[in-house]
């Protein structure tokens, strides 16, 4: 027989794929976190590494969950000493901000992290990527299987650009796997394990909309201020995250679209159930979707074709020749701190303690015509507005319109809009105003300045430094 | 209104995209072959180059067709001094083997090409991509609007590779395009036109099985052959071209698989509606497809998700992590001239003159674990074994067997495939045998050997240099 080319890329273990990769101490291992809470392949190869000796890695990781505390444990014994992300759970993030690490954690947006790939200021080494379904030659999803995901899309830049790309899976397929999201063609090493997650965290059922009568004003003023604008129009793009107050604005600006006889055109980002109902319904044309959150989503983007997948770079990446947050309209965030200049913080809670990051939010912000922070302006007594956030997320530029239960301020940027707003009759102030309405509610908070040394850098999207954060102590 | 990202990539005309490239002379402009025949889209930027008085281009096409020979009053303007290509049809072939050109045209093949924009050894500056369907970023398909031509896997490299890239497109559809075979952060420009090709020259009707008793007796040898060597089990994969043979061949084997109750995995590479009867049959599971060769390849890629479009990188790549190409089965191909080693000519016709390359040819026959040449002992009263092919296209060491209407000749290197065809009562010769009897029926035929300059230089997959072919005076 003529030699063949067939490459044997299934291995036994993680550790057989983590001998072939020629990993090294000091090198960098990559990760996704479409498995979300559930995700089990990030600790079973930070195990692996331990176990095989390795020290001095870094971790890259689209985003670090609660599940994923035993990072802790990695990092007390030498193996992990650097972290890359865009989002930390307070469940890591606050052991980070007492000091666990050394070096800091550098934390970019979902836009930046594939284009610190493209533009090589990032290099993975290693990438492991979980698949809720993949073939012996490495062609992957996270469609099928019991372990289903839905999109795959911010694991397209990993198997793309590292040097070394392993499908981690539990549902091995025949081949070729028809729905291929990551071909063969990027992939390295297979490895079959038990499971790469746990299916009841891995998804929520149907995510909900809130009952709280705050997060429901807010989202009625949300919906009212993005019609005033003039962007529910046909072709009307959106997009919102899983939170109950953003889901409530989704059904209600539905209901606008439905009443004004508008199609929208897409819906991007994490895609919910709602979202979905909004597509089946009609009322947009496709979905973009670079992550699921719930289960609804999961089954929708297997067997709807305008259910889209999109990469990473795709969605939001500034090296991108376009992205999809360029041409969004309409896009609602949240906030735990909103300056007098608008600008974000997401990465800190009141106590300066990690407990987020940017995701999407920069990126969105950065790229839709109306961006808008939808938040309490009170929240554990404390106010959302400060003179400056402890932690600069999104730079206040990007931010259009900051809308609270207590009525909205416009970015003074934005006259056109303002006018908009107060013709339709909504409750509009300006930031200081809607300030002093919480301080009368909560005191001036004491100001906290954290003076420690910088356990995290927080990049902007285009990889430039916005902002340090320090050690607390506790 | 803060500023917009929406980057604005319509332009009005292929010159206003050709400006905005910053291309140059001494450049390379990239296209693909997908609309083969009808194609419009090299002959318009070609003269558009000449329009803005561009000289001393390279074009890199994945196959010079019979269409562009408008490319030879460009050479003769200097417009075009290089041309890099995978085939190449003998309306222009002919006027290379004269002399047209200074400078040989590289030759590579269809995994070569992307092969070598990997790893660096081709660089594309502007890639102009002919789409039927796109929207205003440049999300694009094949498959969409009247000018479909299905899969556009070859030109996901040239997306992937080139600095600039143009979508061309006679059908703008509303953002986002859903269907999204080449996605919009990869592509600069779009350019609207009246048409990208002819839809008559596109796509023929059904490509036809061979009614010629000679075609369908080397048919009927090849699936028997294929049979006796033990490969049509459950799993079976296989590629064919789209010739009347081949397409006969095909059609045996799937009344081969049918009577031993087989279920194949895939069939790839240039698709008809032949195998979309297969797979739509349960002979096969899906189909991996580079290129549709008929309207059935084009309406059921469209439509059926285990018809999967497949990158030139994932067909048969050497530089990828592994290729379709290396999980083949049996792949049946064609031949000008078969040398006594077993290796295959299909660039040079008779007189020496180029009419063809290999495209998927070394590919597939590198690749597969059967690789079979299916042709005509005697063609035009000369021989179709020789001493030495004239051209060396396909080595022969990739390639197990060679079938004609007189027999078949196992490769030396194959004994246990010879011994099952002579258990399965095939008529097995040795390659001279065969090739005395081509020449008690034609005479020895006159040694041609062509002295002259080099016109083309023929690389094999691997991107070193296999053969050279040399000016033909006519």
């Amino acid at each position: 027989m003529k030699p063949k080319h067939r490459t044997g890329k299934v291995m036994p273990t993680l550790e057989d794929a983590i001998r072939a990769s020629s990993l090294k101490n000091g090198m960098t291992i990559s990760f996704h976190h479409h498995l979300r809470a559930g995700d089990y392949v990030l600790n079973d190869v930070v195990r692996a590494c331990a176990a095989l000796g390795f020290s001095d890695l870094t971790v890259n990781a689209s985003a670090i969950m609660a599940c994923h505390t035993p990072l802790l444990e990695a990092i007390r014994e030498g193996v992990v000493t650097g972290i890359e992300c865009n989002f930390m759970h307070a469940a890591v993030g606050h052991a980070v901000s007492q000091g666990i690490l050394e070096q800091p954690v550098l934390f970019r947006t979902h836009g930046g992290r594939p284009a610190a790939l493209e533009n090589g200021t990032s290099h993975i080494n290693v990438a492991f990527i979980a698949a809720s379904a993949a073939d012996a030659e490495g062609n992957c999803n996270g469609k099928e299987g019991s372990s289903a995901f839905g999109s795959i899309g911010y694991a397209m830049s990993d198997a793309e650009h590292a040097d070394y790309v392993v499908v981690v899976t539990d549902n091995l397929m025949p081949y070729p796997l028809t729905d291929v999201s990551i071909p063969e063609n990027l992939v390295d090493a297979v490895v079959v394990c038990d499971s790469i997650g746990d299916p009841d965290r891995i998804m929520s059922g149907t995510t909900r909309i809130t009952r709280d009568p705050i997060g429901l004003l807010i989202a009625d003023y949300t919906a009212r201020a993005i019609e005033a604008s003039g962007l529910i129009e046909n072709g009307f793009s959106f997009q919102t995250g899983a939170g109950g107050t953003s889901l409530a604005a989704a059904a209600y600006i539905g209901e606008r679209m439905r009443k004004r006889g508008v199609t929208g055109s897409f819906a991007s980002g994490g895609i919910t159930g709602l979202l979905v109902d909004l597509l089946n319904e009609g009322l947009f044309t496709s979905l973009a979707d670079v992550q699921c959150f719930d289960r609804e989503a999961v089954v929708s983007i297997r067997q709807n074709p305008r259910h889209v997948e999109i990469s990473a770079s795709r969605y939001a990446s500034p090296e991108a020749k376009s992205a999809v947050v360029d041409r969004l309209d309409a896009v609602i965030l949240g906030a735990t701190e909103v300056g007098t200049d608008f600008s974000v913080n997401v990465h800190t809670d009141s106590n300066g303690m990690i407990m987020g990051g940017s995701g999407g939010h920069s990126d969105t912000a950065a790229g839709a015509s109306l961006a808008v922070i939808a938040a309490p302006l009170v929240r554990a007594r404390l106010p959302l507005i400060v003179d400056r956030p402890q932690t600069l997320s999104t730079p206040g530029d990007t931010i259009d319109l900051l809308v609270t239960q207590f009525g909205m301020a416009c970015n003074p940027r934005r006259p056109d809009l303002h006018d908009r707003l107060v013709d339709a009759g909504l409750p509009v102030f300006s930031i200081e105003e809607l300030k002093e309405k919480a301080e009368l509610l909560t005191g001036r908070p004491r100001l906290l300045k954290n003076e420690g040394r910088v356990v995290a850098r927080v990049n902007d999207r285009d990889g430039d430094e916005l902002d340090v954060i320090r050690t607390v102590s506790s």
